[in-house]
């Protein structure tokens, strides 16, 4: 098993991509590793010390974060993360890891690995967080701004899978967000989804409300690419709102400073569970090949946990898995 | 000047919705106020004492908060709700207020206050928390779930002229619900509603994204119904967690106890910061008339506030205003 890494994408490149991918090689002696990117630059992060499952595969540009998606990867053939793309199209990786620019990463996925069969448009999923720290499997987070139907059915479909192949968690419920939890409510598009999601095939548990996302009200969520993002920048600021808030009520006084001290450990907690980049990396579901974006500001922990994510997907078979499961299905398409 | 108010609308009418009456009748001598009701039951709430200018309009029936809308708006002929709707279609009232049951309050607005002329869709405005404490009113949240670009540009409108008047906030900045800041971002709707609104008469910001909506990114906030609540309930389920969670770090050992003590008044600020109820009754905007609802939980107070509000836009005419501005606006329809 062969994943390529973006050595050059995210705010902390190459020095903690580079560092990741060392200790995940370390860890996954049977797991390839091959980073993409310049290699010099590459090289100074690796103290001379090269485990024989790391590899370089030089690639001369990179994609900036503020790049225009479509015109970057259209331009910047060799770049970076658009080498590693080609790489699992054309059979030299089995998965592709990147911490560069989102845009950039879905119009790579698109362009360059290319779609699977029967999927229209494929979806980018994170998991949101949960007051149980279990989190939710939340597609479309941002890779297409409108959709059909038959597309959130999809999303449901390949959501299920994921979540049940590499998060171990068996019949995952599947939710459609919407603005109420009887059935009939909602846009036109959740309506007509709703009726195709009950004929799909996963554990449909229903429409359910973004209020209770983070009380795990499913494991897999389902939502078009505009209201995902609402509902997830919604929650990041609301937190960080609060925060905000907090701390400033903490520091008005030399007493409220002490009590503060004495809570930080417990709210420490309450940060790290609202920062849904612990989580790991969100994969693009839906391509001919296992694509993962990492956070923009991923270390060399969250690089590792990726890897540990894409191998657990290419071990279960997760791609053909969810190839076999769209196929032929007409309520999916 | 002549408000209609719903007794029975609410959880806890009509006790504390008489006693709002009652205080607004007794602050405001030149507004004629109409409580519409079981007459015994308003009474018992009166303490025999009625000041001149409140009065009782019968009503036998009453929506409950678990009424189908359409169908109890349609068949309850004689609730209160729908009572006080008639009163403001035919002249008997300038407004009115509710605090009963919103589906059935925005049906009774459609079907019997009636659509003004000019606008297609009507819209829900209530005002969203803001840290600074000022609010951004944010419509639609939920009236229609499906909306045309012509929809967000007449929300637009509405939204900016009823901030002015009632809000007295000059050139307020209306800001489109966004998944990014920069133009061309977002979904077909968005895209094209953002043509609209650069030639509608208001003071346009562009796009904004729901995470900086606590911070006041805007003063009038334009969005489809299904966005709005997916953004109003995102927030509320977040705040929500994030108070559980607080309280559960603060009540995890007595010293910790004593320590949340010392926090408790700064706490309890954030608290009522992130409570959206306490900025008072939210319009429907675009009737032929003015109708408001008020919390479902409100009590004497928040009934007085609505009552305070209703005056503010009747006297600043209101409805005539956003009547002449939406009329002959080819981008607004």
């Amino acid at each position: 098993m062969k994943i390529a890494i973006d050595a050059m994408g995210g705010d902390r490149a190459p020095a903690e991509i580079v560092k990741g991918a060392l200790a995940a090689a370390r860890e996954w002696p049977d797991t390839e590793l091959v980073l993409v990117g310049v290699p010099e630059a590459i090289e100074a992060h690796l103290d001379g010390s090269r485990p024989s499952n790391l590899s370089i595969h030089p690639a001369s540009e990179k994609i900036e974060a503020d790049d225009e998606p479509v015109r970057a990867v259209r331009r910047k053939k060799d770049a970076s993360m658009v080498v590693a793309g080609r790489l699992v199209r054309e059979g030299g990786a089995d998965a592709m890891l990147s911490a560069g620019n989102t845009g950039a990463l879905m119009t790579t996925g698109l362009l360059v690995v290319g779609r699977m069969d029967g999927i229209e448009r494929p979806a980018l999923a994170p998991v949101l967080p949960t007051l149980d720290n279990v989190g939710v499997l939340a597609l479309d987070l941002g890779a297409n701004m409108d959709a059909k139907p038959e597309h959130l059915a999809q999303y449901a479909v390949m959501g299920s899978i994921y979540r049940e192949k590499v998060h171990g968690i068996a019949r995952p419920r599947v939710g459609l967000l919407n603005v109420g939890t009887e059935p009939g409510k909602g846009s036109e598009l959740t309506k007509a989804a709703f009726e195709l999601l009950e004929k799909a095939p996963i554990d449909f548990v229903g429409n359910v409300e973004s209020r209770d996302v983070m009380q795990r009200n499913c494991d897999v969520l389902v939502c078009d690419g505009f209201a995902g993002n609402i509902l997830l920048k919604t929650m990041e600021g609301t937190a960080g709102a609060m925060m905000k808030e907090l701390k400033s009520a903490f520091t008005s006084s030399l007493l409220t400073k002490l009590a503060a001290a004495v809570l930080m450990p417990g709210l420490k907690g309450l940060k790290n569970k609202m920062d849904y980049a612990q989580y790991g990396g969100a994969p693009l579901l839906g391509l001919n090949g296992l694509v993962v974006k990492c956070h923009g500001s991923s270390d060399a922990e969250s690089v590792k946990n990726a890897v540990r994510q894409a191998r657990i997907a290419l071990q279960a078979r997760l791609i053909p898995t969810v190839a076999a499961e769209i196929k032929g299905k007409e309520v999916l398409s």
